[in-house]
């Protein structure tokens, strides 16, 4: 691609003659790193009428250049970036007047220094992913995502693809999630009470600005999503970390004067406990007393293939006390960013508001092409291939376990994709990451979940959704051998 | 698509026979609207399979259905919703309990009843629509774009397509940005130094979150982008509307102890008002003076078609104290939500990670198809072509107007999309645009976009980016002959 007439600009204040001054435009553009080795410059004619010079100027400025090996010509082809133009520097230089700006004043809230931990990008080159919550290309149903693209890029939903819905989302995707997904949770809402997300993440994040302020009591499970806690803290509501059981959050610990409470009932974040139908009510009964909401986050659902997955504790609310999240980036592939929000209308009209002051609306391609690969059956296929595979991995990933002698600490009755493990003799797991992540092994070091100052380390999650169940065994084996050496166990 | 047997559920609670409960379960998807009429109910046996209970049970069931005609039976092909079956009523009855909770106390914080105006989601059915910011699918390069979107759809793009980017953008469209879009604007800015956001309306967002608390003050134009001011009212800092002359913003008008302007230059909306050299530089000079930041949204550089656009305010910043607002919502399409942020690395530091505890990333398919059609050029050739329209458009439109003696009260210097219009003797322009739209005008009413309690009524904006060149003289004269029968006068 040739280098646009449109980048060039006379600076009115700029010194010197105007062939100086493009010769100077172009070396630093080249010195930059702009302009690279064998891209075309604009023809003189071009530049010239460009910038309201004369050809001749712009001619003498580019036979200057080509003389000191900036550019090369290649006769009637143009002007080129010399192959022995000089390299720009790996780092160009920070214009240094920026400090003219105190940026410790002119930041009015900060926002960085959360406890999200980073995570590798590059996680598909490592041999044993124990990781979470991305996709696993041998799974995912390319083709039937593309066809579904296709058509939503077609003619016939050009105004779906490229509206400005203001405020509003797509209404097939609206009415399937209505009329097909819910059902399947055991909920019934109308399109009124839904409205699509950003992910979960995103719903999350609206559901706290909305419920929560800084004299309100947030209850959360503790252990939890550590991107939850950060919504939480920015949110400066007092927040109450509870201990969770191997069934979950326990009701009778939340204490008086809760006005929001954030529970995984289905399947645990992280510990994977799904919470009994008794307790699930002992919660909802609580909620009641306390006068307190309830925000499900429901992800996973779909991942249940030891048994068929509980009702959604949304299903069980007769007093519109439950906020329901739900998510596609999990089930389709977490590029994706599409979740949703079930509600009732007075919570799902101020979350619309509060989305269309953010981002307006979902991107109109991403919702309609979802629309299409649930509605055409794809979704539901792709489900049960993933729960399939999910199944397989998790027995060999559980034989793996068992034959190294590796500790389980919780694990899904449902199933899910991932188990909660514990180190022996209080090994730092995120020590053990480190050490794991040059022989490829991937996997979660457990502290960033919890909450407070003093964190258990000794924690960490091993992920089956993108390692291939062949190589989970090795994987473990790793693991395990690793373990024993910081342990100083032989084995 | 059948009704799938995952959305039925034994209720632990419920009263009276299985059988029972399978006939009510059954009648209740009908009534309720979720199964209609000659969907496919799921097989017996599988139904039976699914809740555990005897095949006999449901086959009873499903016959006492079948009775009452809620059922009909085709044989081996199953049972189908009958199309005689009760039609759900048109508004299915809210759940009378939902009174459980009051809502009035239980929303921390509200977010409705801003000032941005509904607008017809209908308005390509409309013969005149003079409304800014939808696409043009007579100008848009849909092929293009499809070709794109599949090439980002390939194997190849799996990564880009499904991959959770965490905190980070795609490489490859921030590349090109940083080298081929902000150059045009005479902006040089490394990759640190950018933010991808889902539009303009997020990048203006997470601005203000990061650089405005309640006791901080910020200058905004009067009138000014409502979504904008919204997002700032939300912010609860403390706010001074200014209001813009010919050529837009005053500087010596914002006074002491502001801390960021918000400012138009390159196109002052709604006026279209371009700012001259010496007043950006002046306007430079007075947020130095006060130690403000400047945040300059540069929609629509792109529609100069008359003269070549000023380079952005951001190039003449030698501080770094200029945040840029960029966009390809309004150049591509509304739909593709898909907007820049280019500001000092501590700046973009808060923004990536506001952004991300908000909504993670933006879609990854999104930003790898836009990547795509900028970097094979595509983008260029669709701005050449609006460019040629709009100019064509332009002068229709100005004819159109002076041929019919309305009042222009301002336009853009350079090109642009719209006009900004005044009605004589103080019209009220939200009765004109009721009175026009059953004759197939649409136009925006001006009052929006004002500061106060006592806005001005007699403005609108008459935008030419949807409207094809040959109904735009009727489309005028539909107007001038509306405001002549307001105003009494005869033609």
């Amino acid at each position: 691609m040739g280098i646009s007439v449109e980048t060039f600009f006379l600076d009115p204040h700029a010194q010197g003659t105007l062939q100086a001054q493009i010769r100077q435009m172009i070396a630093e553009g080249i010195l930059s790193g702009r302009f690279r080795q064998g891209e075309r410059l604009p023809s003189t004619r071009r530049l010239a009428t460009h910038l309201g010079i004369s050809r001749i100027t712009v001619s003498l400025a580019y036979t200057e250049l080509q003389a000191n090996d900036y550019l090369t010509s290649r006769g009637r082809s143009g002007h080129f970036v010399s192959p022995n133009a000089p390299e720009p520097p790996p780092a160009p230089p920070t214009r240094g007047t920026e400090d003219a700006v105190d940026w410790s004043r002119a930041l009015g809230r900060h926002y960085t220094g959360g406890d999200t931990p980073g995570r590798p990008q590059d996680w598909a080159r490592f041999r044993y992913p124990f990781i979470y919550g991305q996709a696993d290309p041998t799974l995912f149903d390319h083709a039937n995502w593309r066809l579904c693209a296709l058509q939503a890029l077609g003619q016939k939903d050009f105004a779906a693809l490229t509206t400005d819905y203001y405020d509003q989302d797509d209404p097939r995707l609206v009415e399937f999630i209505a009329r097909h997904t819910l059902p399947r949770r055991g909920i019934a809402a109308r399109p009124e009470e839904i409205l699509i997300t950003l992910g979960a993440q995103n719903a999350l994040w609206l559901t706290a600005q909305i419920l929560l302020t800084q004299r309100r009591r947030a209850a959360i499970e503790d252990p939890c999503y550590y991107g939850l806690r950060d919504i939480l803290t920015q949110s400066r509501c007092h927040l109450t970390p509870l201990a969770v059981d191997r069934d979950g959050l326990p009701p009778e610990a939340i204490p008086p004067r809760t006005d929001v409470i954030f529970t995984t009932p289905s399947h645990q974040c992280p510990t994977s406990a799904t919470m009994p139908l008794a307790r699930r009510e002992a919660l909802l009964a609580r909620a009641r007393d306390l006068g307190a909401l309830i925000v499900e986050d429901d992800y996973e659902f779909e991942m249940s293939f030891l048994t068929a997955p509980s009702p959604a504790l949304k299903s069980l609310d007769t007093d519109g006390r439950v906020i329901y999240v739900g998510s596609f980036s999990k089930s389709i592939f977490p590029g994706l960013r599409l979740g949703y929000l079930v509600g009732p209308e007075p919570f799902i009209r101020e979350a619309r508001a509060l989305r269309s002051l953010v981002l307006r609306h979902p991107p109109g391609h991403i919702m309609r092409t979802a629309a299409y690969f649930l509605s055409l059956g794809h979704y539901d296929a792709l489900i049960g291939r993933i729960r399939n595979a999910l199944r397989d991995r998790r027995a060999v990933m559980a034989q793996a376990i068992a034959d190294h002698g590796l500790t389980i600490a919780g694990r899904g009755a449902h199933g899910g994709s991932s188990f909660w493990m514990q180190t022996p003799r209080g090994v730092d797991t995120e020590r053990l990451a480190e050490t794991l992540r040059p022989r490829g092994v991937l996997i979660e070091p457990g502290r960033p979940f919890f909450h407070g100052a003093d964190r258990p380390r000794d924690f960490y999650r091993l992920a089956y959704s993108s390692i291939p169940a062949d190589r989970i065994s090795d994987g473990v084996a790793e693991i395990a051998g690793t373990l024993q050496t910081m342990t100083g166990d032989t084995p």
